[in-house]
């Protein structure tokens, strides 16, 4: 079986993210992530952060690899590539026309909000992300 | 009695905070507003957002005067000018190099976290507040 | 002739600009704002900060009606009430669920990068604009 | 000779920076790293940005261990870890209360602005920067 399409969210780099370089300040592209992971999350019918769990994120990178400036439309294509008793690693990446702009990735712990400790996905969850993972086979 | 003298807050211009105009993206302004509300709160014992109470704006305000660019130095003087029932208005006064460079105002209610409806500010906060307030006289 | 119908710009409460109130951070609107300005802008044919024009702010102002929390869909209407010589004058309502949530308001002045003081609109951006001022007749 | 000691950044985590979890929006861990650098940078001397040169990151990455909330004093220590031709490693540590609470990495590239390209770390900026070096020896 073919892996499954990564999901592309699209938007355009807002003049309150760039900074005094004339470029994007480098923080936006993890806010554009998030923007990617919650669109993708929604598509398989999940919205964080509803009910008890949290959803922390653990880790973080990004390479940067292209000048992206404002107003410049980009395309995020997101993948779910491990997912753990209760980790996921989603991994990025950005498109500007067609050329690779930044990669990045994302691991993410579901915790008990009451708690504050990592807690097994839901078995809910978890069938909707299984449908989702890039093994990379 | 002459008026309270105005809490002043320092900071400088970070360059997240820059935008590709060269100078600050105006929203940073009420960033330091709030650091400067802060610690003008924590001055006369008060932490934010610690008990069943929350503190939601309700209005701002600005005016920009001056350019301001990275890493310029600023002075936030912070004054009190209303104490209502349950809301209280800051009026502050940006300074860079002694001359004024952004003016403004924000409302602020308080309310019980329970209901998100406004509550009166209790009467212990209400003292402090009362010691702090300029009346214009 | 009836007034232009106002722009509408749709997003959603993006978590990063939410607060511990659990509310969004009141900083996001104008950020949303911007977007909703940038995309009246777009329609009528004008890309800002591309040429040898800036369009600081010098008067931003809000209030804040209802509580708009993470992954809430908001429209805002954007209309343009002001046009003087070099400046330009924008109001903006936000909706939730068809109640108003939030009302704001911008004005810009068009400056000349180099010299950084005010210049008057080029005839060509005013020609553009007019056809889309609200007289509020 | 024993290696430099890190240069230390004191801040508060802000209101703003918090999000609806209650606790810190990761992404402003990047900010204050920022200002930890910028700090680190005018103790040697340096002020970026304010001549042809512009220093953009290509890679960051960090680790978030524990909680961090609303007005949380934090301590970052900046350490400069490589010094190559054109690039820069900074690596991050930040302490609540002297545990551990996030450690994070940058490389930064020294570029032209009118190029855009990489260009070779000034000679004066080198030797301020290789005095701060931290060889892990």
């Amino acid at each position: 079986m073919p892996p499954a399409a990564p999901f592309r969210f699209q938007t355009r780099i807002r003049f309150i993210d760039t900074d005094a370089s004339g470029r994007i300040h480098y923080t936006a592209m993890f806010r554009y992530f998030e923007s990617a992971e919650t669109e993708f999350m929604r598509e398989i019918g999940v919205v964080y952060e509803k009910g008890g769990l949290g959803f922390p994120r653990v880790h973080v990178e990004c390479d940067f690899l292209r000048i992206l400036g404002h107003d410049d439309p980009i395309d995020i294509d997101v993948c779910l590539t491990q997912l753990g008793k209760s980790s996921m690693r989603f991994e990025f990446q950005t498109w500007k026309e067609g050329e690779l702009a930044a990669k990045g990735a994302i691991v993410v712990v579901c915790i008990d909000k009451n708690t504050q400790r990592a807690t097994p996905i839901p078995a809910g969850l978890r069938q909707k992300l299984e449908a989702k993972l890039e093994t990379g086979a």
